[in-house]
């Protein structure tokens, strides 16, 4: 079977149907090269290791010399869950009701599917500005032989590149909601609080930790990060896990713990964040009466340069829908954080309501629109 | 090899060389039965089963008509831990500079072969009362298939008790520090609170119960249950354990929960302190806004009844040791909260002070002198 390229949909459920849950590359990466090598592009396929990590597959599609615009994106998704719960089946990428539904179908095989049409159409009417794909098997997982290392390999390559479009599901509704013009820097840590392990009947021979918890968590979640900023919510701390204890119920525990993740604006940077962290603890619990450790930091908060690349693909969106898309900065990291380090870059892609759910899909009528949202930028940027 | 029964220390050794860890009966039974039978006790060894628990043998040993003086103990130990950090092997039994080290010394095979030496010494003198012996191996298990169903066993029989003298070690430093006149009762239970589950960058999308910990621990823990009583600690509850979240750090939990222990005295029953603790964390949380669960109740606070007996065995002390012991009621649990349902109950034992530890022993002194306190007891009471 032979796959359209200048058809949205049929990309799209040609590459649905490959279960590329990560970190498999399941025929989305080998079908996107003989979709790309007809139009020009020279395809490359590394695979990535690391210690501890699967292996992954990457895609790096180049045509034409010098600064590349580039579409980025990943073709692995999560697992289906409970596959008896689809409509039809999450690999089988069945319309109905004017809907692709499949695993995939928004986050983001459908925005991959329409950067590939936009590039063939393009090329049937003479553009030849150089362009790039940079495509992972590894977002949805560890993203350590992902994006991160695809960039890395592409550098050391002299590869340059003048702006990126990456097609993750930036709109909460409807098509033309929003671009994502930077994202929150995410920063994880463990609070732990040590005490003295004992048996309940003789409480004064243990010092129970659990009795310094409301202190640690009211000191942790209490006052607000910051009241946010020109393009940022207010940064916001989470407690994610509390511990202490065994499943004995006359053991008094020997220690407590508390994890917290910080999705944080522009107005800190991980090592802000860590002194301000040690500060409201030493306040809550007292200096030397807890032990604090983070997470390898991924990355502080970030936002495309305001100007002309910002603004042309929000007249893209808007010529294409009749709305001015939101900049915005809202929700999860992406990949986005990784390829700033290159050249500016922005996100739009389709509609993420039904993003890693039963049912994911995608209207075919979003499928044409971004196609040609893509194209309008191919040819602006 | 014959065991001498008028020996403490050649019995004591003989019960530790066999390797009863619960529910093993190790040959600590079979031994016992070898000893009592000669001195002309009619001897049962029923082996009861339930459910969930592993089958458990007893012994039951009774000698004379009537309302029988019973002797009660255990006969299974702990595991030994680290056999190697033993300074000789936790089955073998040495005597080292005046100590008898072995998994059960003081725990409680050291006190068994006293109540046999005194009865031994005891019938040579002539001694006609009604004697049974009470003894599980399932004391540190899940005391299912022990005491409690020896008890309704023997009940069912038509034997009666006078009186009874548990052997668990009562004493913290030395041999006379306390007889132990009754025991706290204890209630576990498990506070859920409720959150909404969600994406840590979408916080508005989810409900933290994390935030209502502080309120729940310290509305739990704060005001004290009461001031004690005349034989009692005041009683304590501590929080054994928390539980929030995932391994993740970007997922917002779904629910908290608290696990408590209560040890209380007799100003509460496990009635009114389930009623307590709805009432606290209904003030704390508000009314429906949490789940309470509680362990089945293992037995409310007891005391044995003051009098006769009482002075009787705490004379039998101090006629041996020269100190008049104390009367607590401090420290976890025994099987004395199935035994009070039949006869009074005291517990007076060796020092307790290696019991479960690796190196556990007991000072070979001791067991000469809690043998005589036994045959006073035997005499007087
Ligand atoms: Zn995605
Ligand atoms: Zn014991």
């Amino acid at each position: 079977m032979t796959v359209e390229p200048r058809d949205p949909v049929a990309v799209a459920q040609a590459l649905i149907a490959c279960p590329s849950v990560t970190p498999a590359e399941g025929g989305a990466l080998a079908l996107l090269e003989s979709l790309l090598a007809p139009l020009g592009f020279a395809v490359e396929r590394p695979v990535f290791s690391a210690d501890g990590t699967p292996d992954v597959e990457n895609l790096y599609a180049r045509r034409g010399d010098g600064e590349a615009f580039v579409f980025a994106g990943h073709t692995d998704v999560v697992p289906p869950g409970d596959e008896a719960r689809w409509t039809s089946g999450p690999f089988s990428a069945a319309i109905e009701n004017g809907e692709l539904i499949g695993r995939g179908a928004v986050d983001m095989k459908g925005a991959i599917a329409c950067m590939v049409a936009a590039v063939a159409r393009a090329a049937d009417e003479g553009m030849n500005r150089p362009v790039a794909f940079l495509i992972t098997g590894d977002e949805e997982g560890p993203a350590v032989n992902g994006t991160k290392a695809l960039l890395e390999w592409a550098h050391a390559r002299g590869e340059a590149f003048s702006a990126c479009l990456l097609g993750e599901p930036t709109n909460p509704n409807a098509l033309g909601d929003e671009i994502k013009v930077g994202r929150r820097g995410s920063l994880s840590g463990t609070v732990t609080i040590p005490g003295v392990q004992g048996h309940v009947a003789y409480p004064h021979l243990a010092d129970n930790p659990v009795r310094k918890l409301p202190a640690a968590i009211a000191g942790l979640m209490s006052e607000p990060l910051d009241e946010g900023s020109e393009r940022f919510q207010p940064s916001n701390l989470e407690i994610v896990g509390v511990e202490s204890g065994a499943g004995a119920f006359n053991v008094i525990p020997g220690a407590a713990s508390l994890r917290f993740n910080i999705r944080y604006n522009d107005r800190h940077t991980a090592e802000s964040l860590t002194a301000l962290i040690a500060e409201r603890l030493d306040r809550a619990l007292g200096p030397g009466a807890y032990r604090l450790a983070f997470e390898p930091p991924t990355g502080d908060a970030f936002l495309a340069p305001a100007g002309a690349f910002v603004d042309a693909i929000a007249d893209a969106v808007e010529a294409e829908t009749g709305r001015r898309p939101a900049l915005t900065t809202s929700g999860g990291t992406s990949d986005a954080r990784f390829i700033k380090a290159y050249c500016p870059v922005v996100e739009f892609g389709l509609v993420g309501r039904t993003m890693h759910q039963v049912d994911e899909r995608v209207s075919v009528a979003d499928l044409e629109t971004l196609t040609r949202i893509y194209e309008r930028a191919l040819r602006v940027v």
